[in-house]
């Protein structure tokens, strides 16, 4: 059988199999509490489903040019001037299929064969595997609790070698929920720069953040990668469109590879998301950003009372990671007991990295709050009955 | 500036450049004839989007399953029934962000650094791009009117070398519109085999066959990963989805890297295209079918009469590919002469290859009659001006 070699070190998502059993338990008639998918159940906001239909009302869904929609990107650089005070040029945003998207062009321009790249874990696990795919070589940085898990300019200074080429980093972070203050944000900068090296910084969770709000790192340089999404905050997760915003001068190279890689973002999806940025869409979506926070602060001091063990509180996303090692020493395992005996599926810290994953687990609160009460409960009575 | 290596062997549209100039035209109030676009005029099929105004209805546009829609991979299984008598099962089909998609997919798990894959010359640019993009090396086999614009299995077995690891082939062919028989299909795979290669057939153009049907790849071995999109046939360009036949043993390793390049295809794209196949849509699609078989036979007299060598009648796809050399040793100014000074685009042959692109251009019949009329009129009236 012919297959790549990086194929062995691209791995599976392994909640898809916790998912596939959560479905089978279904089709059995069992009750399950999804707390495992980053997935809002949010339908696409009303503005976004109605701009959608009047441009399908025409039917002319042709392609747009490689970069996206001149409207929309005008929209975008709007979006940051309003929520942001940021000066972004149109030139400079590159509308995508989804974030993927923009990290596959993003890193498809900048990623040599060897290159090493350092990517905090636990972290989004495609993002390394973006990194291998091109054949570059991943990096994790270890971080954790004490640093707010985020990545510290000390620590990638010490971490840099001669064959770091650049540093991912998100904010708000999956699975951990952290966000990276201005302080660090340009410290690590800093470091990036000094050394020659690229800051790609994933900003698909910005909007969702409670109580705070997260800074884009476009503040801070205009040479840095930023990449974002329509799925979190703007709801629209299977429309699959998200943006890049690069360096001048490293457009034109993005715009060869999108032509190639994917003629052009779908149509559709960038004439509703024309809509994402009215008013009556935000007002919308804040209200939905506000029932995240309520969500949250359930779902929160649930797990610590069952046990489970959380720093700090989680700013953004919406995702709880907590360390379930009072719980039981593998949450794999865990994992799997939570759903078969309790009826309850999170995912374990497995799939975010090798950074102590067995003791993690991620509880996403994309569920309405009676039923993140009612799987607190149901994690309750089965822990109470051992 | 740091950019991968890998930039500076992938080619942008020249046609891009084209068409940019063609636009500033346009503002500028000249009439343009557009005979450069591959990309059909007509609006998405009634059906399809009266499926995808049904799906927004319910305003869920959630992820689907990284593979696609099941009742979609049931669908296209069906159509590998109806159309060619294969049964081919839901299990081997992955439904994929547009037939690029399914191109990186089928490549992403397939090509290793330095694995050198033979790709016809002239032929689709991407094609040997994402070869590029994955560190393989495209090798050129030169294709020519000799041979339909195919290679044979004797000069496939005459380039296969220690480092060839596949072919890639398209029938019918973009620039050329020329159909692999079954014959050379089954000698091309037969050597694929023998060698211990991977054969991977872009089958996108199927359905735009005229006079002759197209086989399919499938039909001859299970084996082959075969790539189709919904963008040509079926009129969905600007929805951006595909899919992928591959064989049975390498859909998991597809599966995760569907996971993590895409999450998934764009759920309205696939809501919209279980219409894709049902008679009604049928009945237009042939009716367009048709439609673009008397365009082509309007523009292939007309090109032959203002002196453009054509061999033989291209039978699929919507393109003629022309020797121009008896009008102007080199087709991309004769293209800049064509656009400044008669108002009609055509693709210079660069777009290719490397293969005598000087010599030819590609017009593509994407046009009502009455415009390419219009259009070989107005390059006779240039011509003749001479």
């Amino acid at each position: 059988m012919n297959i790549a070699a990086r194929m062995a070190q691209i791995a599976p998502f392994h909640v898809m199999e916790l998912m596939a059993r959560a479905q089978a338990l279904e089709a059995e008639g069992r009750s399950i509490i999804h707390l495992e998918v980053g997935e809002p159940d949010f339908a696409t906001a009303g503005p976004i489903l109605e701009a959608a239909r009047r441009f399908l009302a025409k039917g002319h869904v042709h392609y747009t040019a490689a970069l996206g929609l001149p409207q929309l990107r005008e929209a975008i650089s709007n979006h940051y001037r309003v929520r942001y005070g940021l000066e972004i040029s149109p030139a400079r945003i590159i509308v995508t299929a989804g974030a993927s998207g923009a990290l596959l062009l993003a890193l498809g321009v900048l990623v040599n064969p060897g290159d090493e790249w350092l990517l905090p874990d636990p972290g989004y696990p495609c993002n390394r595997n973006f990194v291998r795919l091109l054949e570059g070589r991943p990096v994790a940085l270890a971080v954790d609790a004490a640093s707010n898990y985020q990545p510290t300019a000390t620590q990638l200074a010490a971490n840099w070698t001669d064959r770091t080429k650049g540093l991912v980093v998100a904010s708000p972070a999956n699975p951990t929920g952290a966000l990276l203050d201005s302080e660090t944000m340009a410290s690590l900068a800093g470091v990036v720069a000094q050394r020659g090296g690229t800051l790609l910084v994933d900003e698909i969770y910005h909007g969702l953040t409670y109580g705070v709000d997260a800074m884009s790192a476009l503040a801070i340089s205009d040479e840095v990668f930023v990449i974002n999404s329509f799925s979190k905050y703007f709801g629209m997760t299977g429309w699959r469109l998200g943006w890049l915003v690069a360096p001048e001068r490293h457009v034109r190279e993005i715009e060869k590879l999108a032509q190639n890689l994917y003629i052009a973002p779908s149509t559709v999806a960038q004439h509703a998301a024309l809509a994402a940025f009215h008013p009556e869409t935000t007002e919308i979506l804040e209200s939905r950003r506000e029932e995240f926070s309520r969500r949250r602060d359930v779902l929160l001091p649930g797990l610590r009372a069952l046990g489970f063990k959380v720093a700090a509180v989680p700013q953004g996303a919406f995702y709880v990671y907590a360390d379930s090692s009072a719980l039981g020493a593998d949450s794999d395992q865990l994992a799997g007991e939570f759903l078969s005996e309790a009826g309850v599926a999170a995912t374990p810290g497995m799939d975010f990295g090798n950074n102590a994953p067995r003791a993690h687990m991620r509880f996403a609160y994309t569920v309405a709050r009676d039923r993140i009460e009612d799987g607190l409960a149901r994690m309750a009575a089965m822990l109470g009955s051992r």
